[in-house]
């Protein structure tokens, strides 16, 4: 808040215009959990099982065989290479229309095993607020995350209220066909990958064209952004999330192989950034349960 | 104003909600010209020959031979690949900050040679006007270029009111190294292509993530993305410029090399498209000359 005040307040140094106000915000670990495993591997799991019984030859080769047979545990074995494989069969042969469908679809029925509710409400509250703070105070919110932007855009307007244009990530591609209604966009086997680490800030210069001056993130594939955007020459502020809480939610950080934090957090110590342990500083983490759930 | 009336109009079939008046405008030839030569390629070559000084060497090798021996004519006679090999060159080697610095020093001062004045202020009026009354009926309007993302951005947000996070297109891409400031982005001699005609809508896709409802255009380059935005499944208005003032501005359709309008138009006929006649519909073509100006 000492932060927004200083940017906010007209005719001081610090004041930033409401144009330069960009904030970004990893996904996975930050704005919602990730353990387990990453939430849109779930989901390309079980869209995998359903593709296998339509396309049973894609049981005979690698890394397919080893997840239909291993399960979703063996996803977390994959390297990024075989998890584009996988994304590149999951997330194609579809309109880009009907992927968003399918992908709403499964959000609004698949449950997290451990707290038996639907992922979409498992976001955490206090980065809701912070959201919509910053929303009050002007500042354009953005997601840059190394996961689907095409996944999160299906609920990112509903349940963060930034909406697609606002999600940077990876991408299965698209191409222009003609269909019975006219030109449709086609979702063709072939991943844009949004890098972690390094390659967060040349994807910011590429979709937004400037620095951040606030970013939010959860681990080592957030260490440069933020690094980059403490840098920035007028003011900069970087936040982050330490999954401290194993009863609430998960607690890890430098041995974890999901959403390692280990340099990051030198770094935030280091530096001051603001670190928030989710333990200690948070009274809620999820959304509500509404009274109304089915 | 039919069609916006229509699509903001509460409670009616055709309404549109404010998040989804995705509005797509192509930049050069439709928001200011792109006669005798893109406006891009006039600063690359400037470039080039500032650069050709500390780089003698470059004066050997083509498309760089050709260009600096045959002058600004002879970047018209340069394929896409030839032209990349140009921006590669022109648009990298420095930061990201720089680069914007170096296009905004250059816009303050070259001059078109026919019309006499910098190039920001020979921005079609009229489409100012549409960008303003789109803008207050709660659309948001983005550039979609087959050009300079980066380019464009320089001066996008002061002479259109559009963003950068707002302007797609072409870039070279950027890489982050380590400065004296601390982390910063380095323009490398890398394009990412943003292809015109069938490339555009993928774009958009990868980009904004949604099927804009309003597109104008004014060349072949657009033509995909008009007939794609026609097929809105919602509803979808298509507007296409036609440069028939060769006193005022240009005339210029089937038979040109730069923004040759040919299968647009056609289409743009049968289809009952908008069809903006610049010297029988605009009243003035450019911004209005400044008394203060010197």
């Amino acid at each position: 808040m000492d932060f927004v005040k200083r940017v906010t307040t007209e005719g001081t140094p610090n004041f930033v215009p409401e144009a330069d106000r960009i904030a970004i915000f990893d996904n996975d670990g930050t704005l919602w959990p990730e353990q387990p495993i990453c939430i849109q591997f779930i989901f390309a799991f079980d869209r995998l099982k359903s593709l296998t019984r339509i396309r049973p030859e894609l049981r005979q080769i690698e890394p397919f065989l080893s997840v239909m047979e291993g399960g979703l545990n063996a996803m977390t074995t994959l390297d990024a290479t075989e998890i584009v494989e996988i994304i590149k069969v999951a997330q194609s042969g579809m309109s880009t229309e009907q992927f968003s469908s399918i992908v709403a679809e499964w959000l609004a029925v698949a449950k997290d095993l451990r707290f038996g509710r639907v992922y979409t409400e498992l976001v955490y509250q206090p980065m809701l607020e912070l959201l919509d703070y910053l929303r009050l105070n002007r500042f354009k919110s953005f997601i840059v995350s190394g996961a689907g932007a095409d996944f999160i855009r299906v609920f990112a307007e509903r349940t963060y209220r930034i909406p697609p244009e606002q999600v940077l990530g990876s991408t299965t591609l698209s191409e222009l066909r003609w269909g019975k209604d006219g030109p449709m966009l086609m979702k063709i086997p072939q991943v844009d990958v949004l890098d972690e680490g390094p390659g967060k800030p040349p994807a910011i210069d590429r979709f937004i064209g400037r620095r951040p001056i606030f970013a939010f993130g959860n681990s080592d594939g957030d260490k440069e952004v933020l690094q980059w955007t403490a840098a920035h020459p007028l003011t900069g502020f970087v936040g982050l999330l330490h999954h401290t809480d194993a009863e609430r939610e998960w607690a890890y950080d430098r041995d974890s192989n999901v959403g390692r934090l280990d340099e990051a957090l030198d770094l935030a110590c280091a530096n001051q950034w603001t670190i928030v342990d989710m333990a200690r500083d948070w009274n809620t983490v999820f959304t509500p349960e509404r009274a109304t759930e089915t």
